[in-house]
């Protein structure tokens, strides 16, 4: 089912206000039989208060047993059918390191690696070289030069980099050139359809200069590309749900991913505080507010299970500056889980918190794991919960007579 | 997922009985914080007591946040995908005065407009004319004669009306006449594909005799034509479940819509009391019977708490009768909710209850919103009702051996 043909005819507008929060990977697990999660240890009166008057669910990022990453992650909270918007691996580099792709791009994620005297790689992440090495070999590769076509190389971290190629007639459809596999010698650039013929060529032009400026390197002489990909291309949430859009986030990698939907990028918050006080500032100039937290997955990366409950209580701390300002609809969720028991994205459904003064409360008293599955939003895809806002808000209009 | 795909292959046929009770509109909502719905606040010693036989859930009508109409609300509930099958407005309205639409009539519906002395739109709805007014100039119309086409014109309410063509070669694709605005021009009648040039010729011609006919009156002397349609090809009962299906409705509309899946219209009941009575003496001539009761959904939309409340109670009050036929499947539920306090169709689930000898009981002992979210069907799409109904009804077969 295509969500947003509905959304797209049935939403209107009004002056409702509506504020997604998305604590990064919020949902957890016991770290022993029978005990809390992190979420149901940690204090948190002012979200528990939030769930007496709200709705609860359990959202399921893509689809049972699916852990997401942060790209599919979001764009299912977003509203964008995770399944069938992919963001390829060289545009989600590219955006996570907030390089803005203009249509027309194409983006691989490049990796530095150690070829041997005949050329064949020898170590395919160079050594897991340490960044303060590659960025200038990175920033060194922007000395490649091709008539008709512009580049660009970001450093990422260790073995990893961005290339962006902009220029007339170019699509993404190119086959990687990572062997996956020492011994072997890098593959050649293959376009797989005739569209991608010039970025093929491109790129094996790139990789040729490039080999020549790391000639000499110990350890990153040489480098493979993947992932080449467009810039994905996503209807904005001004199309979809007539909402103009505002993000305050403060990693690149949520800017970009916010920014691929349309969203405004406002602010150059560094803490949670700061964000909330550009929603204050912003609160009049948009509709829909997207603040991200990512705290509660990197403690959760960590393994970190106290840390993690600290990170929960300090966004329970910032909830009545956010209620302060009335919103119309307020959201609280994750865009997957990251228990600290795994020390990595999962699969678990992730507690869904609305609040809005016509959600149909389900009688929890608090907001939690256990909660969330019996909550009155039951277990639902996260690609309906943009549906669920907007009616909450009163922005859409009845399906059918 | 194409359920009717299953349930043609699976169906088998058997002596048992099957009741629907639609309750229009029943889902609620608390008219206060901490408060209770309607339903969870009427007095329902009755369907309490099926609740604890029985097996609730939280139908969703057609997707999470989707408020529907009363067609994608039925058919959902009739297990017709409300996605897939879409009823055009001109055959809603048809269908919703009780004129039975024929393969290859296209239907629009009409709005009566007030035309400046240029013929420029001055009200789009004929200064909302009264029905009184409007509906001798509807049955004026009846004159317009076109050769090779019957054309059938039938009053609504107010500024609006019904034309049905009915001849060889008409298909529905034409777009609206009505401009959306004033001080515009009425559209012509535009073909969108090349299967309704005929039915835009024919528009066209009788929008030129109406007008003529209207010439002289002070309000509606014109007319917009909206939702060209034919009427909608949906497989029946009999094809898709094996069942001999009867409707008991008061109103049209809902008449229409059951007649659209090949349902049998029984009886004329007026009240309740009447439908039940009906459903008795029919007993023995359908294996399923579809009962709407109305006043859930008017009350509602009234905004009427306390008088929605009563209308549950009378619903309850009719339980004992409908029981003593000792239906094999006894279903209680909504097309979609009408909480009071929104004073509108929504997107919330609708309490549903299914009652049969081998539904797995739930632990609920009464009927309504927080019991339906906590119960053994969980939250579903009301599509997937009748599968369900077959099933406790003996009525399915296994699926792959």
């Amino acid at each position: 089912m295509d969500l947003h043909a509905l959304t797209r005819e049935l939403h209107q507008k009004n002056g409702s206000k509506i504020v997604m929060l998305v604590a990064d990977g919020l949902g957890g697990l016991p770290m022993t039989a029978g005990g809390k999660t992190e979420l149901e240890t940690a204090k948190t009166p002012n979200l528990d208060a939030l769930a007496s008057r709200g709705v609860q669910g359990a959202s399921i990022p893509v689809a049972p047993g699916i852990s997401p990453g942060s790209g599919p992650g979001h764009l299912g909270l977003f509203g964008y059918d995770p399944i069938k918007y992919v963001i390829g691996r060289g545009a989600l580099e590219a955006t996570g390191i907030g390089f803005a792709m203009q249509p027309g791009d194409v983006a691989a994620r490049g990796n530095f690696c150690t070829l041997d005297t005949e050329g064949k790689i020898s170590d395919r992440r160079a050594g897991r070289i340490a960044s303060e090495e590659s960025a200038p070999l990175a920033i060194r590769l922007r000395e490649v030069k091709i008539p008709g076509v512009e580049i660009f190389v970001e450093p990422v971290k260790e073995h990893r980099f961005v290339v962006v190629f902009r220029g007339a007639g170019l699509e993404g459809n190119v086959k990687d050139t990572d062997p996956q596999a020492v011994g072997a010698f890098p593959l050649k650039p293959v376009a797989v359809d005739a569209g991608s013929a010039k970025t093929a060529a491109i790129a094996a032009e790139f990789v040729a200069q490039a080999t020549k400026l790391l000639a000499g390197e110990k350890k990153a002489n040489g480098l493979t590309l993947r992932g080449f990909s467009g810039r994905p291309d996503l209807p904005t949430y001004e199309e979809v749900y007539g909402l103009k859009a505002a993000a305050i986030a403060v990693y690149p990698m949520y800017k970009g991913l916010a920014q691929l939907v349309g969203m405004k990028i406002v602010g150059k918050a560094q803490t949670l505080k700061e964000q909330v006080q550009i929603l204050t500032d912003e609160w009049n100039n948009y509709d829909f507010f997207f603040l991200h937290f990512k705290y509660t997955d990197s403690t959760g990366e960590d393994g970190n299970f106290d840390a993690k409950v600290k990170r929960i209580e300090e966004l329970d701390a910032v909830m009545p500056a956010i209620e302060n300002l009335k919103p119309d609809v307020l959201i609280v969720t994750g865009d997957h889980s990251t228990p600290s028991y795994l020390k990595s994205h999962s699969w678990h459904p992730v507690p869904t918190l609305l609040v809005s003064d016509c959600c149909r409360p389900d009688g929890n008293t608090s907001f939690g794991e256990s909660s969330s599955i019996r909550g009155g939003l039951g277990q639902f895809e996260a690609k309906y919960l943009m549906a669920l806002a907007l009616s909450n808000a009163g922005r859409m209009g009845k399906y059918g007579a």
